[in-house]
């Protein structure tokens, strides 16, 4: 192999790919990236098994080839070199790179050690801007449950069925939807589970809101493709809860209130929640706000208030307080809408204008 | 104890001590910080035994008092507050915070059991702006042993005489040291060796480079005054090395050179130099370069060029990275001097234009 690209672009792909190298994985192999030549580019390649990615990078093809390097030491020799032209080449297993005055070598594996990423071959299901998708998953991501104790609650929820995609996770405590709506009639999928990672890493690659991201389904496994990447990821087997029934219909108490300024509530009452399980109080008053409440802290406690348009029947209800901060933290500014039904029953949290998006939170007993 | 003040300068303060609280330690009282008001302002303090710190805040005192909090609760909750005008108020042991909405109560301890942290009566020793003992401190901090083996060599030597203030640091395998130069007669000091702890710490909290700072000292402590703080440390028991006598007279080689092109072929070469002992060889070339090469990992090897206008004897000496990377973080962008006199005897590093500034490394053997 030999060729040439710009660091920056290097740079910029070989930051992307790293971040799915595990550093202390058994298999040395999965510590490397995989560099090669597709279709007059540079294709960087790394994968964990669960997951893989293909980055395509522009690039001049001197010679066809492949080689895989250790990821984190080819990754910080990139990042460190200078802006400019730098020259890729392969001989014996080892990769030498050079830029204006820096040459440096690295000992490779052979690729032929590197798992394969399939490609999924079968027919495109669906395509979506990146932006679109990108802003469903920071909405949903959050809600997924952080360990596989129960696999399905470390997934997210994909569905695709008339002209609208589903996205939905679950911890148990609180429950993300999103709702993408599709200009034209795509393919419907019945439900599928993708690891909530696969669509973290998804969305830090979705940089450009404009690209059409095109996604390919097999039994077990999902790809995303733009021009620049595919991500191809097992899907997680099993059934996924049947959410929408516990989506509350109606609401006795309604409040509507600035984001940013319940954030800032919020942060503070949950500083005073550490040893009480995250349980702060919210009294709704139709008097105009909503007062947050944490107390029964051995450090002491607080009360402050947040202006809110409060509408039905005045209220209070116990949340834990990380559940509204994750929210909270990923959605824009703007006003928010929080409905609640007495004490016992689930609120829900949406975004003023934005019908397609809901977040359930289940209250805590006193 | 009742007052009021910006919560933009309490913040300011409280996150200025609470740097000096260990989390960790046996003693509850050490994590918290200790509100007290002294002539018209709110004081905080903290410490940890080692050194202790007074900052003053320009506050409305209604009621004088006095009380300790937690520092991590107390710098978190006042962080998250909004900008404006915070009422603090002491009963019973608890401390109450108000601001525009926000009501919180935080459940101090007696400040009866707060250490007390010394001020040093003797007479001023000497006064140095602001600026020119940060910059130094900056200079020379990273040559101290981060471990306390030999006390002294965790310690900065310091020193004045005939209107110069010296400053130095080494942990035996390199050495810097800094001269201010005082424009009025002061008082001598004999050596004495403050922890590099303290002086990292101070060099944070100065950040008005045209404040006065006035230094007092006794037999066993050091303290360094402004109008804003108060810093008092303990001083470091023993014999400082006589550093002097290791600083070589000329040199047989002799480069100058650009600090951040340097340091960036410096940063490629520590990639390969890890399972190395940080070893990397500088080529000096009278041709009008250093080449910098680390050859010998198991990762491969590099060789990089930096651009140098060398004079004297072509020659070439192996260091440790770390040791070159340390002082070019830590120093300006623009041009400095390295000179060196064959492969066995230290070099010496410089800023040019700075005749005051000297740092010296040992080379390692081949």
């Amino acid at each position: 192999m030999k060729i040439s690209c710009l660091q920056e672009n290097l740079n910029k792909g070989v930051t992307t790919v790293s971040r799915l190298v595990s550093i202390k994985g058994t298999l040395e192999i999965l510590s490397h990236i995989l560099i090669s030549t597709e279709n007059g580019r540079l294709k960087l390649s790394a994968t964990n098994l669960e997951m893989g990615i293909n980055y395509k990078v522009g690039a001049k093809i001197e010679k066809e080839g492949s080689i895989t390097v250790p990821a984190k030491l080819f990754s910080e020799l990139i990042s460190q070199l200078p802006l400019g032209k730098i020259d890729l080449e392969e001989k014996d297993e080892t990769l030498y790179a050079k830029i204006d005055g820096f040459n440096s070598q690295i000992k490779g594996l052979s690729s032929e050690e590197f798992p394969l990423i399939p490609k999924i071959k079968e027919k495109k299901i669906i395509s979506v801007t990146a932006g679109e998708l990108k802003d469903a998953i920071q909405m949903v991501f959050f809600s997924a449950a952080p360990d596989e104790t129960r696999p399905v609650l470390s997934g997210i929820y994909f569905k695709v069925e008339k002209l609208k995609i589903y996205l939905a996770s679950t911890d148990s405590y609180r429950l993300s939807e999103k709702i993408i709506n599709l200009k034209e009639k795509e393919t419907s999928i019945k439900e599928i589970i993708i690891p909530a990672k696969t669509m973290i890493e998804l969305s830090r690659v979705l940089d450009d809101p404009e690209k059409i991201v095109n996604i390919y389904i097999n039994e077990t496994q999902i790809m995303f493709e733009t021009d620049d990447f595919e991500i191809t990821s097992r899907l997680i087997e099993g059934k996924f809860p049947d959410y929408k029934q516990i989506i509350p219909t109606g609401a006795e108490t309604k409040a509507v209130l600035d984001k940013d300024k319940f954030l800032s509530v919020i942060k503070v009452a949950s500083l005073f929640s550490r040893d009480t399980a995250g349980s702060i109080t919210l009294n709704f008053s139709t008097k105009g706000k909503i007062e947050v409440i944490a107390s029964g802290s051995q450090y002491g406690e607080t009360d402050s208030t947040c202006d809110a348009e409060v509408t039905g029947k005045d209220s209070d209800i116990i949340f834990n307080s990380k559940y509204i901060l994750d929210v909270l933290n990923n959605l824009p500014s703007g006003n928010i809408t929080l409905e609640i039904s007495g004490k016992l029953n689930p609120g829900v949290l949406k975004k003023e204008g934005d019908k397609d998006y809901t977040y359930v939170i289940m209250p805590l007993r006193a």
